[in-house]
């Protein structure tokens, strides 16, 4: 059964393509209220997608940019999964970086394969609809599923999924599943698909350091007033320890520690430590000593400074002493530690370090946990048993970025996740010339098709 | 003799403050283009007054805008001094904030005193007329001056002083006298004139640091990528120890302790430590602890940030690791400090804590050594008598400000600067509404009087 459905899909590819393509045409950025009639087509092509496909699927409004929901049946024993992805894309811009039309989908023949260029091409049209044709080859050739799938399509993703949470609280019922899938994470490498079960939470803060009422003349004041943007250096200096960890009290009390089966499959993996540093023009890995980078990168905390401002920063000279100063930094944390505590304590960091004439000012930005598969998932290892059936091996990994929807959806729905995706490190999501490769469009098809099949014999 | 002059000068005050307000109606910013027609006519003017009381006095064409020169002749004998004031102002901008016409002076009475508020009132155009009436009424009561006085008017002071190094060279054997006379600095305060002894140098750094080649998401790369605001941050906290000091090896090495007689002279002045910070809503002296405020800004050298920016700045939030961060920081600097020496060791400093895979590059802004009279001064004792016969007291003081103009016209003449000036802390130069008291213009030119009289009796 599995080889006719993967003979067809080969078979048919071009057609799988072009409904690929009509996706991609249209604009659907989300942020840019003057395509609001771009996203709701979109929203509308794709509910008639999944209807065309036996599904039961409409649109529903929401505060902002409707959702998509669809139902596919299967036989009630099987597993029932919810597919969840977005339509919505970032803006194009810069256009003059584009070397096509970003909304006019392109072939590009690459060595060893071909690119799909145009925004939305991997992020998230191509990725979802990987998904959806997979399901189309099954009931193309079988009639029906072998396991029940709900979709769950969003398109406030690219502009922070405002409506989400919300519509997820309605909706729970609709939604009850087994296992969440959610298909925008990455390959390990060309060779190789992943499923990622960890990634870090966040801790976003902006500080406003003031020092007195007013800027002053270094001349007259200098020495004896208290500098704002000094202040704000010695407290950002004092939040990382020489050794490159993090200073403040109890960061690392809740850090759970890897465990010894991903560790191991982590350093089995071939991960060019110096390329990944020297690929970006550095050398020294800043994190933790005694961590390798992929640990520093996926499974420790980290502490960075994404943003200062302050005093006089325009051509030529000032002498002021500036009375505000201003710097954003974000923790990512990893399982274990609890985004307040951490929050709570960076605060208290920062006042213990102020001069008593100084004040500081806080405000959020991000308070999201971390989160880590349970490896005794039930889903996991058929997943990527079907993985290597398609690709010859497969791995699971981390990723050091946050992705808060998998946290809006096991609130929601008391369930995990399962982030399989075939997406490639280079595929430049949100840039000009975004692509996806179309080897990642068929053999992703082939793989949910395996994944699809060896989930339906899971009790 | 002194006493006619002093009544000539009570009963002729109106005369005096209208040639005054003559300047002042002439326009003459030097930074702009379109006033160069003003800054020329306000050079003539000025000439034209010296030529008026009787001296050789001419315009000098520069590479900018005009010097005026004049000779007053005087016993052979008695001591020459060379009187340099600038005729050129700053921008009135912003207007709006102006409550009246900036070069049309009107005189606002407040109380105990009357102000004269326009721009240039007193910087420098009323410090100016105040020397050059006193002048004008010895020679109208007395027909000539018990002293030679040059005269050294530039137009450049408020955009750079770019012309006068080379016309200093030029003109230096025309410009030979014993000492240099400038006015533009504050009494003490309202009741006390001061003759400022010393000023600090200054070494103006920008600095760019560079970690790798491109900015980094910070999921993708937090922890093992150089953060080059994380670099920088530690750098400039770095600089300063706990107590207040500065930690560049060597910085405090060649610094010149105040001489005892000048220590006590300040330990005497009536100041408000706690009220000069309170004041700008400070508490808590930021310098060397264990040094008096007045010592730490006038006396001690200093660093001071002035500028950061790096990373994302604009509203939102965005996890980048930034590969560039910015700062102005200048260091000050007392009697006995090399500005390239401390030039050399701050280069070094910050390169010593420079992750290796990070790079730094430095920008020159300004590098003027610190200034102090020689306490043995011949002319020193006899102004600070001059200045107790007209007010009751008088002192010598310190600026924490630098004066670069000292500086080039001791390496072009070869001789000492005594710095009097009748302007008050709260003058507003440079800003809106900037004023000179009444008071400081009469009772400016009665001191004159009484300092020019005390002169022609050094031997």
């Amino acid at each position: 059964m599995t080889d006719q459905i993967l003979s067809h899909i080969d078979a048919t590819l071009d057609a799988r393509l072009e409904r690929l393509f009509e996706l991609i045409r249209i604009p659907s950025v989300s942020t840019d209220p003057a395509y609001a009639g771009d996203v709701a087509r979109c929203a509308e092509w794709l509910a008639g997608t999944l209807r065309e496909m036996g599904a039961e699927a409409s649109t529903r409004e929401t505060t902002g940019h409707p959702m998509v929901v669809g139902h596919l049946p299967g036989p009630s024993e099987a597993p029932h999964v919810l597919f969840y992805g977005h339509y919505d894309v970032q803006p194009a811009d810069p256009l003059e970086l584009w070397n096509s039309d970003p909304f006019e989908p392109v072939l590009r023949p690459v060595e060893g394969d071909t690119h799909i260029v145009a925004r939305g091409a991997s992020d998230d049209k191509g990725a979802l609809m990987t998904f959806v044709e997979a399901c189309r080859a099954f009931i193309e050739t079988q009639g029906t599923l072998p396991i029940r799938v709900s979709f769950l399509f969003e398109g406030e993703e690219e502009s922070g999924s405002r409506s989400l949470p919300g519509f997820l609280k309605g909706a729970a019922q609709e939604l009850e599943c087994d296992i969440v899938l959610v298909c925008d994470t990455d390959m390990w490498d060309r060779e190789t698909p992943a499923v990622t079960t960890m990634f870090r939470g966040l801790v976003g803060q902006e500080i406003t350091v003031t020092a007195g009422d007013r800027d002053l003349h270094s001349g007259m004041f200098g020495n004896a007033a208290a500098n704002a943007l000094a202040v704000l250096s010695d407290v950002l200096a004092s939040l990382r320890t020489p050794d490159g960890g993090v200073a403040i009290e109890g960061f690392y009390d809740d850090v759970e520690e890897l465990s010894p089966e991903t560790a191991a499959e982590w350093a089995a993996l071939p991960f060019d430590e110096e390329g990944f540093l020297t690929n970006v023009g550095l050398k020294v890995p800043a994190g933790e000593a005694g961590r390798s980078v992929l640990q520093q990168v996926w499974a420790r905390p980290s502490c960075e400074i994404h943003g200062i401002w302050g005093g006089y920063t325009d051509p030529g000279f000032k002498t002021v002493i500036p009375c505000q100063a201003h710097a954003k930094l974000s923790f990512r944390l990893v399982a274990g530690q609890d985004p307040e505590k951490i929050r709570t304590n960076f605060l208290a960091h920062v006042r213990a370090r102020l001069p008593e004439d100084c004040s500081v000012r806080f405000e959020d930005h991000g308070l999201s946990p971390a989160w880590a598969m349970d490896r005794e998932n039930r889903f996991l290892a058929p997943t990527l048993e079907a993985l290597s059936d398609e690709w010859g091996r497969s791995t699971t990994c981390g990723t050091g970025g946050s992705i808060p929807i998998i946290g809006a959806l096991k609130a929601a729905l008391g369930v995990d996740a399962l982030l399989v995706g075939f997406g490639r490190f280079d595929n430049r999501i949100h840039s000009p010339n975004e692509k996806y490769d179309l080897s990642s469009f068929h053999k992703g098809m082939r793989s949910w098709v395996r994944i699809i099949e060896r989930l339906s014999t899971c009790k």
